[in-house]
């Protein structure tokens, strides 16, 4: 039997509550009465069924799919907005209704956890939720941002050792980042035409120059949106990587870093395909 | 007679001088008993003959083109580096360098000329350069930096008032300008693997995430590197036009937006051909 899974999948439908509950805690950042609790937000197993039989699983039976890697939706982790508390409690709330959503429905949905980020802070502080998310709700992958402040860059590269606390316990737990950004709050960079994009050629790039994989052989980035410019630059990073005299491209980056196929019309598809090696290329449907 | 022409040529392989010229510049930022005068920089028609013979015009007359617009070189501009005045006497020196470069080899060679940008300054003061470039230089474009902060982001995107001086005087001389950033200080963004390709695709969305053809119907933008990521991602841009209710990208975008092909594979360039229209795409040598 083959199965095929959607390895990029974010709870965009998530019940109005979350949203709502999100803008009382972001009022809270200003106005500290107005801070909510985690318990003040109520959503019910038949939301979470509704929300999810009437979207994300219809799509998948019609089109055939069987399982989806299901993490929180990117542009609302905002790590940009508070400080790690707010972080906090809200990858808390996330990452648990996703795992709900696996047990109402886990022959389909298996949870990939969003981490607590926080614009200056130790990415070490993202421990402990990711090790709840593991073995607690059993995440199968982590949902990594390269940019917490959100289209201002100011954290290192990931080829820094400030991620390595990060990449320790992925390695530990044999568990794939999806390096993936959320919400672009500079006015230069729209969040899906351009700060999705520019954080996937960049992620690919801090990796090129460096030999972060030489110190974690087995460590596994998932590139979304099909590498952003990075298959249709192959060639540009073919002589990159010989100016910077690495490796060849395969030897160098891809027994660690995989694509998927988010790539929203069929001559990207067949770019993708044509120049990344299928073994390297994971198959979302959105 | 037909003539192939290099839209995208950079004077990268002026003489030593320049550099050292620069580097003392730099110098005298921080102690101006250091600055140099611009008249201190000497460099002779010998040495730029030799430059360009031994160069860019060995390698035309090897490929069989015929003319390249020549501009300074892009990741030299650094309009990250000291204030305007420093910006403005180097883009002097480095715009009379192509200038004397195109007078010396009038069949081969014409003017594009670098503006004297500067992080938080208005545009408006490009634009006695520009005019100077334009009448005493025969400049045929310009290349507008969308980011002189460096990797920061710092100013307005491209569809905001703050770069409309510089449109009209576009407008008024029939001006294209390839949107070129120069050299990343951003310790994200490697320069030609990250930033140059993040600043094309940046570029473009915001120019559909506005009315800016609109306010300037005859406006030219020509995005270099193969468009960034604009190409292999044009489902996704098809897409976000329609969410944002604008017209077709044909009618909406390309009147005014055209391509290079700085794509450094064969499967990168089928999909640019693929793609987009062959009245938007031209060709540059590298």
């Amino acid at each position: 039997m083959s199965l095929i899974i959607d390895c990029h999948g974010h709870y965009t439908t998530a019940p109005k509550a979350l949203e709502d509950w999100r803008n009382q805690q972001i009022a809270g950042i200003q106005d500290p009465a107005k801070m909510p609790k985690a318990a003040d937000l109520k959503i019910s197993d038949d939301d979470l069924r509704h929300s999810i039989e009437t979207n994300q699983l219809k799509l998948m039976k019609e089109r055939g799919s069987d399982i989806t890697l299901f993490s929180p939706r990117a542009s609302f982790m905002a790590h940009h907005i508070g400080d790690f508390q707010v972080s906090s409690t809200w990858a808390a709330i996330c990452n648990e209704l996703c795992f709900r959503v696996s047990k109402l429905f886990p022959d389909s949905f298996v949870p990939v956890a969003m981490l607590p980020q926080s614009p200056g802070v130790d990415p070490a502080t993202c421990i402990p939720e990711l090790e709840r998310s593991v073995k607690e709700y059993g995440a199968v992958g982590i949902n990594l941002n390269p940019d917490p402040s959100g289209g201002h860059w100011t954290s290192p590269p990931l080829n820094d050792r400030h991620w390595y606390p990060i990449y320790e316990k992925m390695v530990e737990h044999n568990l794939p980042a999806m390096i993936h950004v959320s919400t672009s709050c500079n006015a230069c960079f729209h969040t899906t035409g351009a700060h999705y994009l520019n954080a996937d050629t960049t992620a690919f790039m801090q990796c090129l120059n460096s030999d972060l994989f030489k110190d974690f052989p087995t460590l596994k980035f998932l590139i979304p949106h099909g590498g952003g410019a990075v298959p249709y630059h192959w060639g540009r990073f073919r002589g990159l990587a010989q100016e910077l005299k690495k490796p060849l491209l395969e030897e160098h980056l891809l027994n660690n870093i995989f694509f998927d196929t988010c790539v929203y019309h069929q001559p990207g598809i067949d770019l993708l395909n044509t120049v990344i090696p299928v073994k390297n290329v994971l198959l979302p449907l959105r």
